[in-house]
Formats: structure tokens, sequence, C-alpha cells
């Protein structure tokens, strides 16, 4: 049994070597190599795409305003020709207010919140961004920080009609520490061309996400994002070093540190890690860079059992350890919807759950040494079924396409529900088998997928179009499983407005009262970022 | 050439396995084994030593009152009879109010700061510590909360009469997730017990300190302590998934998660990691634990000249990536004292700088190969002029004994003035040649070693008994030298009483107006552990 299935990797293997993702060059996520000069992943474009659609489909979004009818406008003063001259005085040429102009920064990327904005201004220096909120909160003018509008749960497009400060034209480098690995840069700068300045210097950002081709750095801070390669380098909170912010009344705080030890009083920058722009907004950042390693390896392992997933998980962090970098997760419905709806093929068969397990390090032979090692461990213990392993950078990128393009396949059965929530490991998969029986047959599929090793699932369910039955059966019935096996409602992203009214589900009462008083000190107009995070 | 230098390497392996460190067995910390059961360390031992040195002669270290005469004592009230009896009911029979019993938890480790604390509670549960904080914010008491009381800037011993909470009752562990290798105990655990339970998982506590033996995971927090792992596993932001903490006002906190990915409102847990008890007491606390790595090498390499100490660092990160776990620094003067004061032997020659740099991970060939590659890398290219490795536990731990031992040393030369900050990479060494110079022959040794990794540096400075001139010479000298090159006055232990007044040295004003407002907010009454942090 052991060996047929050993022979079954071996196959396999021979069998990659003739397998080819259609136009993979193009389309692939390029994970350690050197920039994405003229190829943007797919996400990138699919975002890319996104804008340029819903220039043109705006019209179909419905206003926040109007799909949420409980939402009232706060007390906040309406942009007038004399807040317009002012703003044309602080940033020369760069206030926007033509409705096409404006129209995609109204309109999140899923297409799901649009916003009436009205002015969106285009900071260069950390001093224009002082001026800006200085004057909103003196005016009390409410105004929506803007990295690349990535978010999925509508935090970085206006509810009403907020003042847009987008942060894309704060896109330099400020200096990078090739010995110690850390770089400082603006706020705006895409993490794609962050990891190409970084490239030549052998380091990469300690976080890559899907949206790398349009996320800014400012926004994953603000947004505290995991992405792909948390497992192995953590959380933003430990590798950001330093974090430049403008408040609400325009002071800049500056705690740009660049040292990774520095404990003299509260670690304010981490106050603006994850708190979505509503505390200040962040202007600069200093980061903990890795070195990109010598070597990257993927399996792609399928297993017909959930309780084979989590031996394979667990053998996994103990025979590879320190050259584990992620842990993947896809079901067969995953799967199956990038071989349908994207033509992709899997050089396995059909399986209940895939594994997309990736080692780095730096030296291959003893990285390949040690995945063989556990290859063998899994198929003779009858841990995973089937098998493939990929060690040259085309077929590496190919086998993440499967998981990467999960989220851009699913796009193309027209309306797609998204959850991405934290549940404890043994849940993991109970929450789709769940809601597939829920919903049932009103939706075209309910798939998972997601990163196992930080046990955060991506619920996914698609319908031809938007289905009231549908969203009514997810929400908030999603929501309230999460929160009775205690897991996170949001485990990226943040709350936004699609999720502020949840936030009790995952935090207590006490928490929640010292977060708002955390605000009122910090904003105590309100300006910043309204009516996201916080239920009324 | 090249050839010599490799020669002297592998001499100096030959010589090694003779080489012998005096009582090795019993003194040594034994970084990544089996608990510590009966052995405690040379720190923990010192630490213990200390606190019975200080109960007999603990009258001779003056009263920080009197140390200290601008500190004026706040506008608490004083603990009265009634007081005691309300304690009594709320942590009945865990009252100590004998001098004889407190006087070890006034006076700090270094005996530098002496409180005059008359009583100390020892709750068992966050109830407990929640019924008291509630207490002493209604009468308006000061609070002082105390962990192993092994800081070095008085941080956890009150200045006047503040009641001392120990938490060293609040030692359970909670529970233990061996997939997601999440541990959440109490806050008085102590980082050996903890390590102790997690090894029969296979699991470690992410940091390690020389204290370990002594100090409680809710100080670690309080103080984010970093230590000798976190070039590997990184800070406490990044690996404390949660904490609960009881606020000023008796208001338990609970954001004990155990995800690794929550983003739901603000992470309100990092306000309390490095706010040194002053925002809140830290009651228990989740953390991810990684795995115990396999295997462990050490080598010890001399360098001639810092510009080759840099050298090697780079290389050293560059060839051994994903297995590099810590490199530490010692100058000619530290390893001069272990030999001198403590009998240690070291196995190379006398060198201006020494490096120790530690490897782990899950396979020792493929270690030895890779550190064995860098060996050669570093002699041809002349970047050390000598050195050993050991891949034996005992001899690993020998080597480790040069460099930790160096704290415990220093004591026999009589008084010793520390100063653990961070520096800039390339002025690293800087701060101890201009120290050397600026207090001359009145020291009887000026010494630097520490966390390269982390350019966090101990300058230590010895004489027979304290001298005012010496003392005069270095404060605030050190810390201005610091400021002037963008230092952290406080590498580990935070600011306490010692570094209150150079809060402003490594943080802006806006910074530091920010972090009284929190202050403010969380502890309107400003019981938790007055007179520290914050400057008058």
């Amino acid at each position: 049994m052991a060996m047929r299935r050993s022979h079954v990797i071996r196959y396999a293997l021979e069998q990659y070597k003739s397998y080819r993702v259609p136009n993979a060059a193009q389309s692939l996520p390029s994970w350690y190599t050197k920039g994405t000069n003229g190829s943007l992943d797919s996400w990138s474009r699919c975002v890319h795409g996104s804008v340029a659609l819903t220039q043109k489909k705006a019209g179909r979004v419905p206003l926040s305003s109007e799909r949420f009818p409980q939402l009232k406008r706060g007390d906040f003063a309406r942009v007038t020709d004399g807040d317009l001259q002012v703003f044309e005085r602080l940033v020369p040429s760069r206030v926007l207010t033509e409705p096409g102009d404006i129209e995609g920064h109204n309109v999140d990327w899923s297409g799901t919140c649009r916003g009436a904005g009205q002015v969106l201004l285009r900071p260069k220096t950390t001093e224009e961004v002082s001026a800006i909120l200085r004057y909103c909160n003196g005016r009390r003018l409410a105004a929506v920080p803007q990295g690349g509008n990535t978010g999925l749960v509508g935090g970085s497009v206006p509810v009403f009609d907020e003042v847009i400060i987008s942060m894309s034209l704060m896109d330099k480098i400020i200096s990078l520490d090739e010995i110690s690995g850390v770089l400082v840069c603006q706020a705006g700068c895409v993490v794609d061309k962050i990891n190409e300045a970084l490239e030549p210097h052998g380091l990469m950002t300690p976080h890559i996400l899907g949206s790398k081709g349009s996320c800014q750095i400012g926004g994953n801070i603000s947004t505290n994002a995991g992405g792909l390669r948390m497992l192995r380098y953590g959380n933003l909170h430990g590798n950001v070093l330093g974090v430049e912010a403008v408040l609400a009344n325009g002071d800049v705080l500056d705690c740009l540190s660049t040292l990774k030890k520095d404990n003299t009083g509260y670690d304010l920058k981490q106050l603006f890690i994850g708190s979505e722009g509503s505390l200040g907004v962040v202007t600069a950042a200093s980061v903990l860079c890795p070195r990109i390693p010598g070597a990257v390896s993927v399996a792609l392992l399928g297993c017909d059992s959930f309780a084979q997933v989590l031996q394979t998980y667990d053998a996994a962090k103990k025979m590879l350890q320190e050259i584990l970098s992620a842990v993947e997760f896809m079901d067969r419905a995953s799967m199956e919807v990038v071989q349908e709806n994207l033509q992709l093929t899997c050089p396995l068969g059909a399986h209940r759950y895939y594994l997309l397990v990736e080692t780095s390090g730096s030296n291959a032979a003893h990285d390949e040494e040690k995945l063989n090692s556990l290859l063998g461990h899994v198929m003779e213990k009858a841990m995973v079924d089937d098998g493939t392993v990929a060690t040259e950078p085309s077929k590496v990128q190919s086998l993440w396409a499967l998981r990467e393009n999960v989220a851009v396949a699913l796009r193309a059965d027209g309306c797609v529900y998204k959850y991405d929530v934290t549940v404890p490991m043994s849940r993991f998969y109970d929450l789709v088998t769940d809601t597939r029986e829920r919903v049932g047959s009103d939706a075209t599929r309910v798939v998972g997928y997601g990163h196992l090793g930080e046990s955060d699932i991506h619920l996914n369910v698609t319908c031809p179009q938007h289905s009231e039955d549908v969203f009514d059966a997810l929400e908030p019935w999603v929501y309230d499983w999460v929160a009775k096996c205690k897991g996170s409602v949001s485990a990226e992203h943040g709350m936004g407005i699609l999720k502020r009214d949840y936030l009790y589900h995952s935090n207590t009462g006490p928490a929640v009262l010292l977060m708002k008083q955390l605000k009122e000190r910090m904003d105590p107009r309100g300006i910043l970022n309204p009516y996201k995070i916080f239920p009324d």
C-alpha cells in the first residue's frame, strides 16, 4: 500500500512535467521572483478590470446609503466651493471633482458598496495630509483615506459624501538598510513596487497578498493584512517597526522607528495597525523585510477526509518546521470552479479536499529532501490519497495558480457572497458543510478555501445574480455560526461597513466600549472614516 | 590563506572536544531541552540569590523616595486597618504585611530601587484581581503589579507605599491546542514552568530570556520582553494572540482570543504589551508557541575589527536564513570578565570581538552543512580570524554559557552600571568605545555585549563600589548619545522609574502627549503603577 502510494507521487510528478496551465506566464503570480514588470497577477488585473468595470457600471451598484437605509448621515459639513478653493491651495492641481474621475473611487472592489464622495484629494507629502486633516477637522468635514481600494468590507470608500484622500501619489521609498533589512516608505507604495525595489537587495516584504499589484502598504497596515506568508513571517503587528500617522486634528505622529527593539513608553504604532484609518491616516511605515528564499517547492495533495487534512497539516508542521511557508486549503468545489470557469487543469484527480504545502529555504536540495520525507510519510500513513510536487518556478506558479485563481473564477458565476472568517481548526470545514445544507439548491456553488495554517476559511457562495433569499439565508446566520464557535467574523479586511453590525460577535461589551473611548479620544469630532467598524 | 583559516576552524573544533566548562551541567542554561527541573540557570540563581541578599541587605539599598528627592508622593490614600480587613476578605490569608515577608518585593533585582510598600496581595484568580483593583480605585489606593521582579528599571517595585499585587499564585496553564500551538495560561506562570508543560508536546515559548527561571509571562508581556530568540520568532506583539487584563476600575477586559487572525475592531491587547502594567494588569494570555527544533548548533567566532563583525552578520543572515536563530555579540572585555570572575574557559584566543551564531532546525545534517558552508566562507573571505563549532547539547550550552554569564560575572566586580539600549547597527560598538574614553580609569571595566541581530547593546560599566563621579559621567550622557543617533534608550525592560526622565529621548512630544491621554483615559485616577514611564 505504502509503495503504491509512493508510486502515485512519482507518477504524478512525471505527469506534472508535461502539464501546462494556459497562459501561465502571464496569468500567474510570481511569488518570489523579480517583480512583476508589465505582468500584473490575476487579482491585480481583476482589480484593474473591476475599476474599469465600475466606471462603466457604477450606476448599477446601489448607493450604500440606499442599501443600508438605517444609516444616517453624520452631523458633518458639506463640501462647499470655498472648501474646494482651500483644497486647491493645499494640494494644487490634485483636487478631483469630475464624477468620471472619482466614480471608481466611490465603489469598492467587490462592487458591493457605493459612496457619493464628490471630491478626491491626492496629497504627495505627510505635510499635505496634515494640512488636509487639520482643515477638515476644523470644518467638520468627514474624510475617508483610500489606498489600493482592494478591501472586501467597504472600508475604503465613502458611505455618504466623505472627502476621499487617495494615498496613491505617496509612493516613495524613503530608505532601505540592507544589513538590518529595514525598509522605510510612504504609505501609498504598492506592494509589488516595494518588492521590485527590494529584489535587487535580496529582500522582500514579510507579507504578500493576492492583491499585491494594487494594494498599498498603508492600506495593508490599516487593515492588518495577513496574506499568504503569515505562517512563516508572522503578522504586521510583529513586522511593522514604525508608523508615521496624521491624527484627526492634523498633528503628525512620528513613530517611524527603524529599530527592532524599542520599549520606551506605549507602542503607539500598534494603534494604527488594523484600525482601518479611523484613528489616524498612516502616511509612512518602516517594515522589517526578510530575505528572498533561495528555493521554493510546492506540493499539491489530495485528501478524502478532513481528518486526513488535519493530520497532514500536523505532519507538515512537524517535519518541515523552519522551511514551511504556507499551507493552503481548497475543497473540491473550489478546484472545480477554476477548472470550469478558467479552464485551469488540476494535475490530481478528484478529491474532497486539497492542500497546497509550500516550503521555502536557502538550500533546494535540503528542502526537497525534507519535503520528500514528508510526502513519503503522509502517503505511507494514508494521510493523503494522491499528490504532486513542483520545484521549478513555473510549475510552482502553476500549482499556486489553482489556489490563487479561486476568487477570480468565482466571479464568472455571477454574484458572489464572500465570508473571510477564522474558526477553530476542528470546525474549519463544518462551516462550509452547514452553509451548503442551509442554502441548498438556491446557490450555484458553496465553496470553501483559505489559509489552513491560520485557520482562516474563505466561504464563498455564488448565484447567477443577487438573490435576496440566499443573502437572507447567509446573513446574519454565518456570523452567528462563527461567533458560536468563538471564531472571528473578520479574519482579514477588518469590519468596514459590511461587517460593522457584527462587531459584538467577536468582541465583549467592555472591549467595544474601550475601542469607542479610544476613538473619541483620538478623533473627537469623528471625521475619520465614519460609519465604519462600530454598529450604531 | 583560506586553507590556513579553514585549518584553524578544524583545529579549534578538535580542541573543543576536550574543552570543559567547570560545572557546566549545573550552571548552564538548557535552551531547548526538557525544562530545568531542579537546575535553575545562572541568572535565575542569581535572581534568587539577589532576593535572599536583598532580604538581608535591603536596608543598604536606599529608598527610591530618598534617592530621587524630586519625586513627590501622589495624592493617593494610605492603607488603613479597614483596607486590610477588606483585602483579607477579597484574598483570604493572602494578605502579607510583615516587613520580613515583603521586603524582597520592595527591592528590585539590581538592588537599585527600594519602595516602602506595606502590603502585598496574592490573588489567585482574575476575579480577585478585579475585586482588588475596583476597591483600590474606589479608595484611590495606588498599586503596582509584580511578576518575577526581574526587571532592570525598577518598574515592578513600589516607589512609595503602593499596594503590591503579586501575580505569583496565578500560575495555572489553562489550555494548550497542540495542532495550532496555542497556549493559554495565567499571567503568573514562570517561563521555565511553561516550557516544562510545553515540552512533552514538542513546543516551546516563542521567547526565552536569561531570567526564564523566575520571570513570568505577564511581566514579559507588560515589558514586551524580547530575549534571545527574537531574531527567529519575532516579538511578543506578533506572538501574543490574546490578553486578558483588568483595568484600573476593576473591569475585566477579555481579549483572550486564541485565533491567529482576528481583525474585528482595534487590537486592544497590543495596548498591554509593553505598557508596564500602567494601563491594566495582565491576568492571562494566549501565546503562539513554535515547535522545539530538532537540532541546535552554535559557532563562536573571533573577529579583530567591527567591520568584520558586520560582514559576518550579513553573511550569516544570507547563508543561514531560515535556520539562523541568534547572533550574539561580546567584546574582549566581556569575554575576559567571565574568564576572570567565573573561571570559564574560552576555546578561542584573544580577539577584539566575538560572535555567537546559533542555528536551529529540523535536520541536524542539513544545518551542519549550512553552518560549515558559512564558516568556510567567512574564513576564506577573512571575515573572522578564528572560530569553533558545537553541535552536541552540552557543548552548545558551554558556548552559550560564555555569553549568558557576562551579567553574572560583572556583579563580582562590585557595582555595575547597566544600559540596555538599541542603536543603529553602524554605531553599535561606538557607544562602548566612547564610554570607555569618557570614564577612563575611574571604571574597573567598560564592556559591551548583546543581541547583534536586534542591534541591542548591553553597555556595562563596573566599579568596586558606587562612584558618584562615574555615575555622573554616565548619566545622562549615555542617553544623550543614544538619542543623538536615533537609538532607543530602552531596548528591553521599559522605562520604569530609572529611565522615565528620558522618555523624550526616544519619543516626540506629540507621541508622549498621546501616551498620556491614553493613560488618563484608561486610568483616570492614576492608581496603576504610578511614578513610572512618564517624567513629571
